[in-house]
């Protein structure tokens, strides 16, 4: 299979050194991969980090990749100016996206197998794509895959996913002002779809139960606490069940995410942000993977941001990364049959 | 010390169970109570449940109570019809209510220690209050309460605890399309104080560190995802140090709940149910107790419904029942200096 393509992220963030220590201490289950970005401001990080300096072998594209345990493949975008850990350059702006744009590109030309990407401070994105406005990784790769034939149903949809756990969310980035005007039934039907089909397709669940999150207390308590559930919710779910999937009606949140409770599901939809990330985090706060499902790439990311507060310590941890990889890697293997 | 008082909770759910079981699992550790409810009740109950059928003292009032390890002290408030688990009866809805009114009275007299509450369905607080409209237990007691004089912020403000983790909520019972609308400078700040004053009396912490939870994704980040902790919610803190507490500006809400985060205080305030109760029930399913801070008595209860659903099969667990006794005593001690 073709090596995994990894994003560099905002170099003065934790990126490189994740990669650098991944590396470093990769083993026998470390899925191959190249590093897009930077190769001084790599040797940098994994100074800064007291990480051995790793071998670099350069690569023209992934294309030219070959597997070589003694060196670290490295697909050069250079930095417009030399990172200062913490601090974020605009100048280097249009080198971090171009590192996510030639994944992008390498894996729908299949000469990777799946994108991997390190973490970006959203107002890269803003700078060199004012147009996008204040949107994430997920939305970026989407748009630019959007030209790409995929025969499923089309995301993104945005899951986390962690050893005991896995959760998507019907919206992401949304004010909690604007989140219940956003829960429509078409919006339900159609995240309950990418869901369902990316379980089977990336997952190998064959027959995958999904539960779905009620937006309000207690679900609503049958109307009392709000009307979402009645209105909206369960409705969608019965739209999903005649299509043949396994769907819940919507469940009281508090109660869904209890080691008893996650045993009864493969993948619950949260209605929103903190519904769905804070049972995560609360559990896998360390290991957990973002996950971008229904698109015609394979793409995952830790499930962190930036970390510009530790950047350049070599304390950070590289857990994320590391199950990204070996999720990412996983994924594809099942894609490509 | 007085002994706890026991409120039967509904007769239909697993409230007398619960009691059965934990007098008959008692040991030194289990604080003394007096059950507020109707004896027979509490015999058909242990007998469902197969446990060994407990001598009852009857007394007629918690002020008639004799500490006697041999006899489960009743205060008999008969229902109007034999119950049927799994299915409450209107006409027993003013027996549960009597039997939340005795021991608020009997604890508002200092001839119990503390009230513990079994659970009851809200629908029969509304049949015998109608004026109350779509409230709990909290709120009832609180109502009931509001005359006996008590010099700190006045509550009701709803806690759970659990081994690891303490969480007071803003809001309780809202939808959450009213949440935003809900959360003002005026209502953190005074949650804050109550939080505050009940960590330091009746938790016993000194100086007591409390974690605010932002309303939206990632806490709003900057700004860029809704304004009310720039707005609202900091303000508030600022308030609040001022007034000499430890209390942080708004957090991302995922980002609190693992073990590292939760080391940082000494409870979190989330904005709404959900937010606090997904982590507690994340981590504490079993043994969280419901606690109401800032009334002039101290108030604990499982957190957990009736369990029509499992009422009359034996299977309910005690542990957040056992949890809320024990914490109610502790609490009541603490009070009592």
């Amino acid at each position: 299979m073709k090596p995994l393509a990894v994003s560099m992220g905002d170099p003065a963030g934790i990126g490189l050194e994740l990669a650098a220590r991944v590396w470093a201490e990769r083993d026998e289950s470390t899925p191959p991969f190249v590093l897009i970005g930077d190769p001084d401001a790599l040797l940098r990080a994994a100074k800064r980090a007291r990480l051995p300096e790793p071998r670099l072998r350069l690569v023209k594209s992934a294309e030219t990749f070959v597997a070589d345990g003694d060196a670290l493949a490295v697909w050069p975008v250079s930095l417009e100016l030399e990172e200062t850990p913490g601090e974020p350059e605009s100048l280097n702006a249009e080198a971090v996206v171009e590192a996510i744009n030639l994944g992008v590109h390498a894996v729908s030309g299949a000469t990777a197998a799946a994108l991997v990407t390190l973490p970006i401070a959203k107002s890269v994105l803003m700078q060199t794509n004012p147009d996008f406005g204040f949107l994430g990784h997920t939305e970026y790769i989407a748009y630019h895959t959007q030209d790409i034939p995929w025969p499923n149903t089309r995301g993104p949809v945005m899951m986390l996913a962690g050893p005991t756990l896995k959760v998507a969310l019907a919206t992401i980035h949304a004010p909690l002002k604007d989140v219940p005007a956003a829960i429509m039934p078409d919006l339900i039907v159609h995240v309950g779809r990418v869901v369902g089909e990316a379980l089977q397709r990336d997952f190998g669940i064959d027959t995958p139960r999904i539960a779905l999150c009620g937006l309000n207390p207690h679900a609503g308590e049958d109307g009392h606490i709000g009307r979402e559930e009645l209105d909206i919710i369960n409705p969608a779910a019965e739209v999903l069940r005649a299509e043949g999937w396994t769907v819940s009606n919507a469940c009281s949140a508090d109660a869904l995410f209890h080691q008893g409770a996650r045993a009864s599901y493969d993948a619950a939809i949260a209605m929103y942000h903190d519904q769905g990330l804070i049972p995560i985090k609360t559990l896998h706060f360390w290991d957990a993977v973002n996950i971008t499902l229904g698109l015609p790439i394979v793409r995952t990311s830790p499930d962190h941001g930036t970390g510009f507060d530790i950047a350049g310590k070599g304390v950070a941890r590289a857990d994320s990364f590391r199950a990204a990889l070996t999720l990412a890697w996983d994924m594809a293997k099942r894609r490509a049959g």
